[in-house]
């Protein structure tokens, strides 16, 4: 019987980290005193085992990873976070850092559909970064949304993207609203002869989802936005293989999981449930993820893991222009810069300030390239 | 326009407060500075307020409160929990503490459909503590977990629950395990003359919940468990008002991974979101939550708010029998006790322990009863 191997971080005093890591591994499976496990099969095959104890040098936190029998997780989503992170989220020591799923595991889920090259391909893009940026503030009705969605096409960024906090609110109700962005955006992309994808942001409970999702896909939108932390990840993961057929782009609300690592909770995770692209705390930007944990998420979207496609990383938060070259050094050409509410103050100068952003990743990337010997495109 | 209330714990030096607070009220709401904001509409009744901001006397943590418009949340589950704690989750010194639903706000949602006293006139029970066991170690036979749940449910328990770690896997697929420990519950009541519900554990997407909801259905279950974090919030609410007609338990796995305070999240927003009955990790066991924590979530479950039902405390988390006296005491009547795995160690006299735990918490109701001057029932 597999197991999937899971590395916790734990803070606790050293001399009690043994005790620790075989209460979790308890925890996480039978959730009994071993002592009750009689049965030699659940002993065996359904009881999770302390694979390794990591003792830090001097104090904590520690890491221990634990194997979880992959017949536990009964192959679905909701599930396996129950059996990787169900009841020790509930203890202030224990962080979730790692998963290692079997490849039978991985076998059974399709990961991103389109991933990084697929993007690229409906974009018509080479090896270059992308561009996006974001409509909001919530409250414009849906033709000053619209309109702006037409500006920021017309200026040469490669996704538009609902701000996170539209939904289906009464002053830009959801079907007029994304009927009238993707209009504007198709009209756009007619006049600049550019490709430019609009990407909606779909909300609510699972009955609502369908609905959006379809009335997205008859518009005929090019992505859609979705926050797997907010719907729900069984719910992302669902909604994605069944009721839409274009790229996804995981936006990380309500996923401020301090006791789950970044790199595994939107790179890794996200990327399994399908996610095309995800949208992630920059940092020096306005939120405080780490160079570290952006590196960390990068790797884990990108890497090649179990023959699944790729997922495009998306910096963002508080993003500025005069930050591209950097982060562009920093990501490589396979990534998509965010720029939200700097394009857009003051109003008047929009369009040159996104046709800026835009030069400027040019600019970054062909420094880049020159440096790294990559190919433009 | 109304607007809902939400409190912030701050951890930052007292004067950056001010700023924090600003910042929260625009990244809640229009998510842009506030110079982007030039329309009247946005800037009067959409865009977050400070409302108030409490500096402690010492050093941090700090707490602000911020009016979020009502009109931003569209009404929806997903999107008010985006509105409330969307961004901000991924910043490190924020917490999300306490929200103020307005009236009309509350009024559009039902809350929990039975709660205290529909549990307690299912179970045809006076205004007593109530018991409560588990179906438990996940990797038993569908035969063995039946007779399990025959034995707790002979041995006098109110409601016998699955693990939450039990699923739809191999070892004991769901419906044939639901058919069976249903009988078994069945038969023991009519044996014993005495109610007692079966709670099995709907863990799955959207749409392996609704058919486990209809086989629970159809096998005559009298609740079922289901945890909220794990299948997403919105989910849950919309799987509760749709396909469930028997109380519902709600189960705090995954629920731990969030900065979101416990007796918010378990004691009120699970109750807005139709929670018949609430299991949390209790203090002094093996997980960590506080008294004041644990009296906060029994606070919110129980107290008077907006016209809903209340919602039954359970408190849990390697609960023995010594306990039940303090604990009575602690929670008044109004409380079902949960003993997991201490009940089954060792094996041979689960039933002899059943009854000891029943026994005590009537014992304990007694006692509280001639203190306090309650009925007894």
């Amino acid at each position: 019987m597999s197991r999937i191997n899971v590395t916790y971080r734990i803070s606790a005093a050293r001399d009690q980290l043994e005790g620790i890591a075989r209460a979790l591994a308890l925890e996480q499976s039978v959730e009994v005193p071993a002592e009750v496990v009689t049965d030699p099969f659940i002993a065996e095959s359904i009881m999770g085992r302390v694979v390794e104890v990591r003792a830090a040098e001097d104090d904590a936190p520690h890491e221990v990873v634990i194997g979880l029998a992959t017949a536990t997780t009964g192959l679905d989503v909701a599930q396996t976070v129950n059996m990787l992170f169900g009841n020790s989220s509930l203890h202030a020591h224990v962080e979730l850092v790692d998963v290692d799923f079997p490849p039978e595991f991985l076998a059974h889920f399709s990961g991103p559909r389109f991933g990084i090259e697929g993007i690229r391909r409906i974009l018509q893009s080479g090896p270059r970064p992308l561009t996006c940026a974001a409509l909001k503030p919530q409250g414009l009705s849906t033709e000053a949304l619209a309109s702006l969605a037409y500006t920021l096409a017309c200026s040469g960024v490669d996704i538009v993207k609902d701000d996170h906090g539209l939904a289906d609110q009464a002053y830009s109700p959801f079907p007029q609203r994304i009927a009238a962005c993707q209009r504007a955006i198709a009209r756009a992309s007619r006049e600049t002869g550019r490709a430019c994808l609009y990407a909606p942001s779909l909300v609510g409970s699972p009955g609502a989802l369908v609905a959006q999702a379809q009335i997205a896909r008859e518009a005929g939108v090019g992505a859609v936005l979705l926050a797997p932390a907010l719907v729900g990840m069984p719910v992302f993961h669902e909604l994605v293989a069944l009721h839409v057929e274009v790229p996804v782009i995981a936006h990380p609300a309500y996923a401020g999981a301090v006791r789950v690592a970044p790199p595994l909770l939107l790179g890794k995770l996200f990327r399994w449930l399908g996610a095309d692209a995800v949208i992630f705390p920059n940092f020096g930007g306005r939120f405080a993820y780490s160079r570290e944990d952006c590196a960390g998420i990068a790797n884990n979207a990108r890497g090649a893991w179990g023959g699944y496609a790729t997922t495009l990383p998306v910096p963002a938060g508080g993003l500025t222009t005069d930050r591209v070259t950097e982060l562009v050094g920093f990501y490589g050409p396979d990534v998509m810069l965010l720029i939200g509410g700097a394009l857009l103050m003051p109003a008047e100068r929009l369009s040159e300030r996104t046709r800026n952003f835009v030069a400027a990743v040019k600019t970054g990337h062909a420094a880049y390239a020159a440096t790294c010997g990559v190919a433009t495109g």
